[in-house]
């Protein structure tokens, strides 16, 4: 089944061009705010883009022009487990509700690590409210862009602590100055499009949702014409550099590329390139 | 005894306002230059602080208006066991020289690992020359803040080096170019404000030390405001972040959080917000 | 036999002012691409240029004005190993070819490490065209900084896949924003001096190659002044910093400097502050 | 549905005592030999297991008197993905079949790990023939003994290398010495109970595989009658310690302690032991 | 002061040959178990012992004929803070107690702790019952042996959890089978002298307490004949491999010896041993 | 020019058995005594020899009946810089000769660690006295057996600390138990074969050091007949896996894999199985 065909109750997964596909969180009326459901659902669709032969990459939007998200619903966050309010068996002593609670936060963590896992490069399109589970979830993609209209936040301070499903992790391994870092964490006040790209949590912004979205779509396509081994083992040797000594990242590259070298592709872009034509390279 | 009653030579220790701690150094006819015992007054200052349950975040700066810290005291310089120099046991073979510095080292590294190993959260607020030990002990600091008039420079080159008690550690793990820490410590040459803002090192500038003191306290105060389990685990879950892999961290957070979620903060941070009051959050 | 005398096809190694030496890569026709004899070159330099006690500082500059250069050579890239083509032994099956693009990885991932672990500063001072081994290399360098006409590119994606010999490896260490990383390794874009200077891969543009040069001899001859003691401690120490812990990277310094503060440099430095001359240190 | 209720075909999974489970390989035919998805299987009936308040430490065993396993089936060795034939798409480029392979490894290599993550306590309990696929499960289990009779063997090199799915990776971890490791791994030999129990493989021999059970049978009723909270706790603790240095270490048992001390069993197991009577602590 | 002055309640610090410190658990009444205030003034002697040049070797050992040490103090343990009860502030919110609890654990595991960064070498001697704070303290020393009647037990388990102050975190890092030691550790089980030699945790097993400390004594006298400078430095030098890559050590063993090697004690070493004749050492 | 053709003036290294080479140290008259020398020329050799085609496995053993090797030789050690005295330029400063005693540590460091790197197994067999470097050597061997007469001694402490150039980083990541790692490094003491293989330093003793041989030789033959790809990826992938943690492991094993699984020894060796003949695997 292709990746086109996904049907989920908030999020719109299409490929509107060869080899991109698109996974549009939907539920506007609550500013596509994310339930432990919808947690689950964007695990799900990105392990299915992460194999599927038709897809090179990704772009992930929010549906309407209020905002990516809000961040964790509202709902869940006062009866709910994230908080750690509403769990099943409050009669239970402090170290097993404290080991439900770790399990819990666990399995929430799992579905937003999908979206790092995901072997195709992810962009992530940012716009108007941002906050929490966006800071959450594009942490996860590899490249962030956003209008300038966006207003982010870290929500952890601002709510009295949540679980932590990856910003307080991944902030620090997005490079971006820690003196920063602390600054918006601590305060949990909001922060605006200009200021995450001179910090570099964004590498665009652009003037409107769809301008971002274009310019989402322009990267896409060239990652998506380029050699599919060429562009993911890209993204794996960085990720695995990113988290490991200069001389383990030499290493591993030199096992990588032992077997990626072999490929059709590098003979192919270069002769097309010769002879001025676009490469065709085979699925992966 | 409360922190508002410590008393030191060179420091003054204030609670201007609840539960916002204010370290100044203060020696001002020489520049706030440290000495060896002000290195570990500044130890024993933290080290309180950090339990001080009456206090919750901490702003340190420098008295008058010239500078944050000119640095290491220059008589100390030039006789102290700092520069290798001045060491009792003058008569003793080279090893055991060099283990009388090591241990020397390590025990001038120890206080000033006493600020970063504060629970709270401390804001540096630099101003006018900011020296050496200015570098060594902002990296310690969550934030930076400075006035425009600042001057900072890292001395090891300077002066044909010095015992090293963080700037050279903690400068990289303040995530700022490393093409610019190599820069700005192979010269030892004076940076200003500006570079330190464009670069990350600071995360805000302002136009007099007073302009700089009055954004701290507005940021003091919102941490203040916050829940205290909130405030300090995010700090906690950053900084374990920050040295070790993404998987690691969200492990640790997960671990955190199964005891730390089971506060009464997020309730009350919840439903404050509902009834549009503040939420008081007892000590910790 | 000193550095000034070495002879190489496509490198000038000179030292045109005390202490500090250049290397210029200088294949002009060809845009300064590399063919594998030169990383093999290069490598040798380094080493060199690494324990000669005339040199205390390198700059890397490329000859001519159209590029600092244009990267692996076209030629050797279509038929040669690196893209895993040409290797002897055709014939083997796919482990052995592995087995052997392995080997021959490392053995070109190692003269581009050579620069990188040179015991001297090394200032790559780039200009034009600065493509693909241009990473590689000048990720390896101290400090870089470039010319305003510098067009600079990563190339693996573009020509479907290449034995990466340090670019994507390095490039998360040099502590630039990981999203820009991932948006100008995942697409192989070109991007300018200026997008350089703002995300911190470098931390100077000048308005020619000459004043990039001359600003790279102004930063090269205050290093060269300085005591080669404290200039190769702080690049040593820095360099372990950046891939260990803080915790790590403290005791380390101590360690260090046990030995290293028992020189006559610091003793040095600070009279001849007092004296207001010029101090002289030893060769190293 | 409790855990005795589960259903595989080469599985047998009961719980014969209060909080003890069961695992039974059983394709006896085959000498319990492995096919891909018994392996699945594995993994899902761990991964049940590990969250089922009614089991509190598993015992894993082979049916018949032959073999714990032969290790990988036969069949599958010679045609299947695991030895790098018979993958759809052997028309693929080298890349590309080995990003199939790469993909298909960690496949394996999944339900395998979630042995190791199994929350409780395993113990592995070998005999007779124990090859290959034996060394790669029982590395994940907590405590392995065997019966005397066993014959133990790590296959890569006897059938010209495998899809490794733990072996050498685990055995390191297991702290045995690294030049038997290599001794066994290099050559592919036979190797019986007493040379793994000198060597530390296994914690204990035992007459025959009968008599191994019964010895596993004590030590999982004692670990059953013990705290849970106690028991698991140790056992997540020593595992992150296993792969951290003693700081890190000392660090996350504080973490951890800090929610797990706040439970009832210390209380009930202290006073039980005063007042000699068994407490009887709550589910998990 | 030296260190044979040291009063304190429940030990007892002598120097009774040259160079070798003996300290003596001394609370006989009650099987040396160890209180807080016990666990304090360990740490504090280790402190003092690390730096005092009379001592180059430390022997642990415990007084009376039944216990090296029976563990925690009962009374402690049911109602003390190692064990999560009797804190001040329960009526604090769970994750407050759960703060000071861990804030609690790392002022215990400090003392424990300073035993490991003693910078001389210690000797532990084992007799009778060492339960619990017995492998806490012994996992910190250098060399572990023990009398024939030696009973040993990790309690975690057997009294539902306890703030685990070094055992479960160094019990990896002694290099033991780790199937052994989940095997003790999750058992709680007692184990004998011979199995603890079998397994090395031991190095050696004695006929009694006496024998026991004679071969310490032995081994003491050894090391303190020997240059200070060496076997510091191989003591320093072991312990940061063992936490480190063989990269890191090598490199690491190379700055260490910089400084080191520059030790008059080698030639009087080398001199002596020609010359037939003991050397002596200058202190350290 | 194969291997069996090198010449070098202490060390003999021939083909005795197809793939099988063996390296023996001959310098009889000094006990196998290493001057600098003999280091350089050891690493020359393995290097060599990985990369021959035409060998598989190695033996490495010492020349006469009274030692495998007596160490460091004497003169070296009393004149030479390993020790400290003798360098060049003994008229710097401390820190100047520290940074030459670094750099020719390292010098000295590298052609032992090229042993470790050799990509084929190394066997070392040890016989008689085997003090010192026999023990920096045979730790970057992968199969440690000895004769039953051997004597061994780590031998820093005894003549006051020496370069070392690898044993007391080596000796942790032999996996044998720390306390006896102390043990023998702390006194100098000799020790024996049989207490080398109970602690595991050994994984075989043997009546002489001719038997020692004939095991070597059964044991290179095995490995010799075996598929080299497997062979030589298991030595790799366990190297790997002991410095990293197991999800690190698991991930390299499948990347290392993806390309190795492709080989045509899996089916030569599977097809061989069921033929019942000896396969014959292609050069590596």
């Amino acid at each position: 089944m292709s990746a086109s065909s996904l049907k989920y109750d908030f999020f719109n997964v299409s490929i509107p061009v060869e080899y991109v596909a698109v996974v549009e969180v939907d539920r506007v009326k609550k500013l596509n705010a994310f339930t432990q459901q919808m947690f689950t659902d964007l695990g799900a669709i990105f392990r299915r883009l992460s194999v599927d032969p038709d897809v090179r990459v990704i772009i992930l939007t929010g549906a309407g022009e209020k905002a990516f998200t809000a961040g964790l619903d509202i709902t869940a966050a006062s009866q709910g487990a994230l908080t750690g309010g509403g769990m099943p068996g409050a009669e239970k002593d402090t170290a097993r509700k404290a080991w439900d609670l770790r399990r819990h936060i666990k399995e929430i963590q799992e579905p937003v690590s999908d979206v790092e896992k995901c072997e195709k490069p992810v962009i992530s399109v940012m716009h108007g409210i941002s906050y929490g589970a966006a800071i959450d979830i594009s942490t996860c993609c590899d490249i962030r862009i956003c209008s300038k209209d966006t207003i982010f936040s870290v929500r952890e301070v601002a709510i009295g602590l949540a679980a932590d499903v990856g910003t307080l992790t991944r902030l620090p391994h997005t490079q971006v100055p820690m003196s920063w870092i602390k600054d918006i964490c601590l305060t949990a006040r909001d922060f605006g499009a200009q200021e995450a790209l001179t910090m570099g949590f964004v590498s665009g912004v652009y003037d409107s949702k769809q301008a971002a979205l274009d310019r989402a779509m322009v990267l896409a396509k060239d990652i998506a014409a380029a050699s599919p081994i060429a562009v993911q083992s890209t993204k794996a040797v960085i990720n695995y550099s990113r988290d490991h000594s200069v001389a383990d990242g030499l290493d591993y590259v030199a096992v990588w590329n032992a077997a990626m070298l072999q490929t059709q592709d590098v003979k192919d872009a270069l002769f097309s390139k010769k002879e001025k034509r676009t490469p065709k390279f085979a699925k992966l």
